[in-house]
């Protein structure tokens, strides 16, 4: 998905018209090897650096506008058309134009390194949430299970057979661009989970000077059935990485917007706590992925 | 050099307020070994990067608004610093403020990749020049002399004692930020020469369906005291990179603005032709610099 905003080919630049509104900009790199798995099908590459991208600008409940790819040429013809068709399947659905870049040749053996910068839309005067806002007495909500991605990524590296739903997670993650539009007006605080859901929290937590209760952890049927719903299995979903869903902290006083799980609450105490099945439950010493 | 843009390190995105004006979008990519020598100071690596981009938005006579950064730590602390300490002076002194990015580990002895997207402004309703609207007619202008880059580069290479200033043009070239803001609103056509005047001057002759005729190529005093004033040496100048000086067509009736040098003109008759002390000048073979 290309744009007239790409100037065709020729130029070095692109350019955005604006109206006032407020542009969000983030950016994230994927490493080979780091970020994902040589054995990834190049597509599912291609569509998760969009979707990670994609779920920033979600949590800020930003509209996707642009974006600009810093490609390295792999010397792998059909890894790039592979890749780009991906990518291009994200963009197209997501409503994200690709306007510019840059591209690089890999240098013998190198590996590849591919990044790009998503810019979105938030309406003028609407306040852009953020991590840090969360108050005491906010229900806190996801939007979506969590845990699918990290157990993908764990069956596929063991080399057992995974579900597909599982694998799809972790190499085809969904983010969560409408509901963010729709969370972002009535959120306190809003991030997405893409470290584990614990970290996450304790992260808006320490961000909001608040502490956080979390007393559900939603799984999807999928790996329930796998896994089964012990505090062990539920532990581990919420201290996997890459779910890419939202993570809000909502006015206890507001109906919740449809989309949204309540799995607890923001309290004055500091601090992040963990309540299954109504028993306190001691943290983890890894509360969840840290990307290099 | 940061900004409140940023909102602070923990935030995963950067806003940045609009008021109609247009956003000029670009990014640039360098590879260890290829757009830069490992034994390049890092401060010049960073330096480097950010003029790169700024040189881009020269060409559109945009006002630099910001720029996010894709780092990999190169696991050398102190060529972390270096490098970032150089970027920051080039934003600083081009007043581009870094209003976020990602963070990536180097691994295992691969090269460094870094990339800088930065985002500039043009005026409501000022048209975007481009290197396609050139018209025969129209005179040819540079911002300033070129070969000094290439001249250095060669140098360093060789291990051949280089004068300073060749040097810095290669390893800190100057983006001509200002000039492109005052020769924008002028000129027919603008890019900025980074791989070479006959290669890039040819480019913009072919976008635009017009002939170009080069009568002069500019050689810095410096280049001259090295190299003298040969057809060669003006043909090895004129077809070395990194130069990052404008290039414009200026309609032949407008007084030319302070800071450009007229070098030829644009024609009816298609393609690139060079003439030098009144004689026709057959081309090289190779017009400049294909960059990875």
């Amino acid at each position: 998905m290309t744009h007239t905003g790409a100037r065709g080919l020729a130029d070095d630049v692109a350019v955005l018209q604006t109206t006032g509104e407020q542009l969000v900009l983030t950016t994230d790199t994927m490493v080979e090897g780091v970020h994902y798995r040589l054995e990834d099908p190049p597509e599912t590459v291609g569509w998760k650096l969009a979707a990670v991208n994609l779920s920033d600008l979600a949590a800020k409940g930003a509209m996707p506008r642009a974006c600009l790819l810093n490609y390295m040429l792999s010397g792998n013809r059909e890894w790039d058309e592979r890749f780009l068709k991906g990518l291009d399947q994200a963009l197209e659905q997501f409503s994200m134009p690709l306007v510019g870049g840059d591209t690089v040749a890999q240098v013998d053996g190198a590996r590849r390194t591919l990044a790009l910068t998503a810019i979105g839309a938030v309406p003028a005067g609407q306040p852009i949430v953020d991590r840090s806002s969360a108050k005491a007495g906010d229900i806190l909500c996801v939007g979506g299970p969590v845990g699918d991605a990290g157990a993908g990524l764990a069956l596929l590296v063991s080399g057992e057979r995974a579900p597909e739903a599982l694998i799809s997670a972790y190499q085809r993650p969904m983010p969560q661009v409408a509901l963010g539009q729709r969370v972002a007006p009535l959120a306190h605080a809003m991030m997405d989970v893409s470290d584990g859901l614990l970290l996450d929290a304790s992260r808006m937590a320490e961000a909001s000077g608040i502490g956080i209760e979390i007393d559900t952890v939603p799984l999807s049927d999928t790996l329930r059935a796998l896994s089964g719903c012990s505090v062990e299995a539920r532990l581990s979903a919420a201290s996997a990485g890459d779910d890419y869903v939202l993570l809000a902290a909502i006015p206890a006083s507001d109906s919740l917007p449809e989309g949204l799980t309540p799995i607890g609450r923001c309290s004055a105490r500091s601090g992040l706590s963990l309540r299954l099945d109504g028993v306190p439950i001691p943290l983890p010493t890894r509360l969840g992925w840290m990307h290099g």
